[in-house]
C-alpha cells in the first residue's frame, strides 16, 4: 500500500494511492498517519476498505507522509562508499544521532538554508517508518517492527555540522532539513530493503547514485542496535546513511544556493523535488 | 503558579498547586500540560480560575510535569567548574545535542540502568521548558518564550556517550533517562534563571553543588542560539548543562547500581527522589 497525506500546509488529510495510481482519502478510517495508525491492524483495515474511500478528484499537495514524529534517528556513514568518499574508517558500530522532528518537511516544499549558510549539503536516504514499537528487538524481528520506506534528503550544514564543536546536532536540524515522502510504501511492498536504488540530482544532473546492499549495516540491524540505546515508538522515523556523491566530496566542495533543484528517487517511492531558497 | 501532570503512569492529568500547597485538578480547563497549554494566555487562564479549581484530596504520583514533548535540546559542559572537572576548556560556542523525548521519566519513577550498563552517572541540571515558539530569537526577548523552569537529571551511559563513536546520542536516550519535575514553575516565579541552586544526592550524600551563575551560556542566551540552528515549539524542553561533581569526575570513577536513590533540588522546585533499577 502507498500512504500519503495531502492538502495544505499543516491541515493535511490522510491518504492512500490504489492500485490504479488514484489517490483515496482515508480520513474516515484513520485520523492522521501517525503512531498506531501505522500499525499492521490499522494498515490492514485501510487496505479492506480500499475500494469505498472517496477518489480525491484533485491534484493537491502532498506533505510529509507521516506527521507527529516522536524521534527522528539518524544513521552516519553507513554506505561503504561513503566512507570512503569522506576519507573515514567503516564504522564497527552504527554512528547513531538525532535530529528535530521539526526539521520534517514536505516533499515538495522549499528546503531553507539558514541565515548566513554558505555550506548546506544533500544527502539521499532511505528512511524507514517505524509501525510497531519495542526496545532490545532482535535482528531477526526488526523488520516486522517496519511500517514502511519512503524517500529521505538528510540537508546538512557542513560548517555547522563539523566545526563547531563535536555533536552534529547544529547542522542536521534546521527547520526543513527533512524532506520526507511523497509515498511511505508499505513493507508488503518491498520484500527486500537491501535491494534499493537511490538517486539525487541537482539542477538536473545526477550526483549521488547508491543501492542499499552497500549498506554497511542493514535496515534489520539498525533497527536492532538502536533498540539497545533508546525503545523505538510508532510512527518512529530511522533515515539510514547515504551513498557517495555528496557536495563535500566534491574536489572543490560545491553547496546548495538559492533557486537550485533538488530531486532524489528511490524504485517506486516517487520522486521529491524540492527548490533551495535562502531565508529571509 | 506550579504545574504538574498526577495519576497513574500514562494517565496523568493536568493540576496545578496554589499558594497553600494544595493541589488542584486543572483538567476542566487544561486537557494537558503540553503544547499551547504552556503560553501565557493559556496560563492566565488557569490562574484566574485557581480558586473554583477542584482540591485533590489524595496523594497521588506525579508525573514529568510536560508531555507530549517535541524535542529535547541538551546543552553540554556549561557550568565552568564542570568544564575544568572535565579537563576540557570552555566552549566558545555552545554544545548542543538533542534526546530522544521517550527518555522522559516521572520524578518519582525508577531508573533503568540499561542491559549490560556498567558506567551510568547522575547530572543534576535546570530544564526550561518552551512556552512561545519561534526562530532567531534575540537573547533579549528569549525570557519571554519560556514557560516554566523544572528540574532534571541528565542520566548519561558514559560508556556508551564517550566510546561507542563521536555522538554522544547513545549515551543520553535510553528510556527512564531524563526525571523531569515533580514541579513546573512558571517563569513570573523565577525572576533570575541565574540565581538558582542545584543539589544532587546519592544514597543521601551531596554528590552535586552548583549555581547557575555559574553558567557559561544564561539560559537567554541558549534559547537565544539553539534558535538559529532549529526553531523553538511550545511544549520543547531544554537542559542546560551540570554544575560539577558528576560521577565520571570522581578518583576513581563512580557509577550508579541498582538499588541505588537519587535526590535532587533546585530552589523550591520540589525535590526529585528515584530509585534506580538494572534493567531486566
Amino acid at each position: 500500500m502507498k500512504l500519503v497525506r495531502f492538502g495544505e500546509i499543516q491541515r493535511e488529510k490522510p491518504g492512500v494511492i490504489d492500485a490504479t495510481g488514484v489517490l483515496r482519502d482515508a480520513s474516515s478510517i484513520i485520523d492522521k498517519w501517525s503512531g498506531n495508525a501505522l500499525d499492521d491492524d490499522s494498515l490492514a483495515r485501510v487496505r479492506a476498505a480500499m475500494e469505498e474511500l472517496p477518489i480525491v478528484d484533485s491534484s493537491p499537495r502532498l506533505g510529509a507522509p507521516v506527521c507527529d514524529v516522536g524521534k527522528v534517528v539518524g544513521i552516519g556513514l553507513n554506505y561503504r562508499a561513503h566512507a570512503a568518499e569522506a576519507g573515514l574508517d567503516v564504522p564497527i558500530d552504527p554512528i547513531i544521532f538525532l535530529m528535530a522532528p521539526t526539521a520534517i518537511n514536505g516533499p515538495t516544499d522549499d528546503i531553507i538554508l539558514p541565515r548566513g549558510s554558505v555550506n548546506t549539503d544533500w544527502e539521499v536516504e532511505l528512511a524507514v517508518i517505524i509501525g510497531k514499537g519495542g526496545a532490545y528487538i532482535a535482528p531477526e524481528d526488526a523488520l516486522s517492527h517496519v511500517a514502511g520506506y519512503c524517500v529521505a534528503n538528510d540537508v546538512t550544514e557542513r560548517d555547522y555540522q563539523l566545526n563547531r564543536g563535536t555533536q552534529w546536532t547544529k547542522g542536521k536540524s534546521a527547520d526543513t532539513f527533512l524532506p520526507l515522502g511523497p509515498i511511505l510504501v508499505t513493507r508488503d511492498e518491498v520484500p527486500d530493503p537491501q535491494n534499493l536504488h537511490l538517486e539525487l540530482f541537482l539542477n538536473g544532473e545526477l550526483q549521488q547514485r547508491g543501492h542499499s546492499a552497500d549498506m554497511i549495516f542493514t535496515v534489520a540491524e539498525l533497527i536492532s542496535r538502536v533498540s539497545e540505546y533508546m525503545s523505538w515508538q510508532p510512527g518512529d522515523v530511522m533515515i539510514t546513511g547515504t551513498p557517495p556523491g555528496v557536495g563535500l566530496g566534491m574536489s572543490p566542495p560545491q553547496f546548495l544556493r538559492d533557486g537550485d533543484m533538488l530531486c532524489l528517487r528511490i524504485n517506486n517511492f516517487g520522486e521529491q523535488c524540492a527548490r533551495v531558497r535562502a531565508a529571509q
